[in-house]
């Protein structure tokens, strides 16, 4: 077999045997295929695309292309959320305590962020302590005990998934559905749950731009952990919107706290309970009525708020920072952002508000670059807010005063202003099952 | 600037700009730029094509990534052809003496065959001593005295092409028109001629199956070649036949050398008189009449043939084979192919009668093979003709009997039988000036 045929094969637009996919991914996992091959062969498969058998066969590849996590040593069942990626995404910080409440347990192994997006481990990471590089012994330990613990990636799971996606971030293959579909469930299946719930993220802030390729994306995702032999579902949710009001790593984990006291963001609240109550479900706790009201109850009597102080104490961090705010790193300067017009905001670009974020120094532009835990944003007006000129639209946060008026700059051009209010969206925009 | 983006973009079907495409092109050639990302790129040509004046960048930017030959210490007009590379093609061989008996200097740099192509350089070096490898100075020397040299690629024209090239040839993007014509076209005008004239190879065994590809790579060739200054023009010609009936290198000198004696085969023969014919009208040397003239007379009178031997010895070679094929190095074999059956020759695949050549030793799987100067194959029925059964089809050359097998099966499948004759094609299907 040469990956020559494999490369001209696809460039063809025929599809690829499950031998030819296995020979490339094993190929390029041990270096034999090199790097040009596989950039070659991506840009094929973007334009051409695969067939779901395709995109099954290169998943399980991916998923065998390093060590599988073996979590039989964690008693109950296992379950895990995925979101496909998001700006002020930080639903795992409040969905995993939430089920975790309930004896679900929840391995989860998260990942850095890059780019506009941030990424869960950077997110807890801000909590002053907090390890996320717990030993294996120590990762079991702490779920069995308290339920639940969020740790960074290992180097051996899915190391074609790593190589591979290094590779398509320079090379403009990102944006392909069966990359994407493989990358994401490659490396989820390497995990040992018994329950996944997928959080497919859709509009200007996501890999899916619309609701048909996101949905599309969310039944490929679905039949394939199905055959992998997972309870599964998915939800498709809105990212035309910032999900909540904070976006930047202290200032989301303060707001996950807030909704794990109740007090937090209405449309944030919502997706959470939503993706606990699916968890619940598919993990055999009742029917879908009582498992949403089992999730409403916990937020209400503080014990999923419990559970949270329980996880950081169990990872070293500083759980005083659920009753004080102030244990968070500060960021040395405030600065509003004031609306310079009447009108109704009609659209936020969420990518570009991720942009503003990382321009203030909470994400990061390349692997190597280090971030400020406490810069960030708190969104003031959203979407469908009628808005008087001099009104506070955010206030950004950062170390460095010369930061702000680039963020500011990419903050106003990510509004879209109107004179009507804009129809309102439901946040989940379908479920697949 | 970035390479991403420019991979981004034409990925998305937007024309390069000519600073991007010299960036690019820059950045491959000294090393800035790796690889995969080239090889993203031209995946991406191969899928969204190139406009034309993309095209010309691409050709001037490859032209001037290594050093530009200067061969303004050659006194008259400066000519060459080029062909876009085939299966059993000499026509060097025999054009070059030819226009350089009327004071036409040719100054050539030729290529290796690779795969089932053969290369000018492969089949000079099958006569005894001759050097393709003469300095700048010598080769200089050569072209003022006797009209023509013909020597190996040097490494610094166009290293962007060899880089490229290279690239290609591994990541299936041969087959792109932008690529191919910036290929061919970077490379020729990186020598210093005046005049150029094409041939464009269309059929089974060239880059171009169908003719209305052909045309379309030879009008680009043309338009850029003007662009950048130089008298051109190019011919069409029918691939999908072997040209003459010799194929590996020492039996296409001796078939070259029968040309210029004027006994060579009758299709062959009439490709190198239109092609010389072009060079001579394009030189100023009359009307097309007049120069179809003086080449003629050249094949009747032995002038040509002298010039072919004043070249050898030029070059360090042993002219005595021009009068005793025996100076050739001989093969230790030959095997007849005979044919199974009556019936009509139909079609002839030259790729697979080049594999077969290939097989028995002519030629080289990968740049770092050897050649067997003697091994090839001589085909007595070609397309058109009725066999009998019995009837003897080719002879295969080789120096071990056991490579006759797999030459002979390839040969056989190369060759499509019928019972009715098939229409006769032309040649020569087209021209562009």
């Amino acid at each position: 077999m040469r990956m020559y045929d494999i490369i001209r094969k696809k460039r063809d637009g025929h599809p690829l045997t499950d031998e030819e996919i296995r020979f490339f991914i094993e190929g390029y996992t041990d270096g034999s295929i090199p790097d040009y091959q596989a950039a070659a062969l991506c840009m094929a498969i973007y334009y051409q695309g695969m067939t779901e058998d395709e995109m099954a066969e290169l998943t399980f590849a991916i998923r065998d292309s390093g060590e599988r996590l073996d979590f039989s040593a964690i008693k109950g069942i296992r379950a895990d959320k995925h979101s496909t990626g998001g700006v002020g995404d930080k639903t795992s910080l409040v969905v995993v305590p939430l089920v975790a409440t309930f004896g679900v347990k929840v391995a989860k192994i998260s990942g850095r962020g890059l780019g506009h997006t941030g990424g869960t481990i950077d997110k807890l990471e801000a909590i002053p302590g907090f390890r996320t590089d717990l030993s294996e012994e120590e990762f079991t330990e702490c779920v069995n005990r308290v339920g639940a613990a969020i740790v960074g990636q290992t180097r051996e799971v899915a190391p074609a998934d790593k190589k591979l996606y290094a590779l398509r971030d320079v090379t403009a293959t990102v944006d392909s559905m069966p990359l994407i579909v493989s990358s994401i469930m490659g490396k989820k299946l390497a995990a040992d749950d018994d329950v996944i719930v997928l959080d497919v993220k859709t509009g200007s802030g996501s890999f899916m731009k619309t609701i048909e390729d996101s949905r599309k994306l969310a039944e490929i995702m679905v039949n394939i952990g199905r055959k992998a032999g997972k309870k599964i579902m998915a939800l498709i949710t809105d990212m035309d919107r910032p999900l909540g009001e904070a976006v930047g790593n202290a200032l989301e984990v303060r707001e996950a706290i807030d909704t794990l006291r109740g007090e937090g963001p209405e449309d944030f609240t919502e997706l959470c309970v939503i993706l606990s109550e699916n968890i619940l479900y598919l993990s055999g706790f009742g029917t879908m009525e009582e498992c949403d009201e089992k999730v409403r109850e916990a937020l209400r009597d503080g014990s999923a708020l419990e559970k949270l102080r329980e996880m950081i104490k169990a990872q070293g961090g500083d759980s005083g920072v659920i009753d004080d705010e102030n244990r968070f790193k500060q960021p040395k300067y405030p600065h509003t952002v004031l609306a310079e017009q009447d009108g109704y905001l009609f659209h936020m670009d969420t990518e570009g508000i991720g942009i503003a974020s990382l321009l203030l120094g909470a994400g990061r532009n390349t692997k190597e670059d280090s971030i400020d835990p406490s810069a960030g944003l708190r969104i003031l007006k959203k979407t469908g807010d009628f808005v008087k000129a001099g009104e506070a639209l955010a206030v950004l946060y950062a170390d460095r005063e010369e930061l702000f008026p680039a963020a500011e700059e990419k903050y106003r051009s990510a509004l879209t202003w109107a004179d009507k209010k804009p129809e309102e969206q439901p946040l989940v925009l379908g479920k697949v099952i």
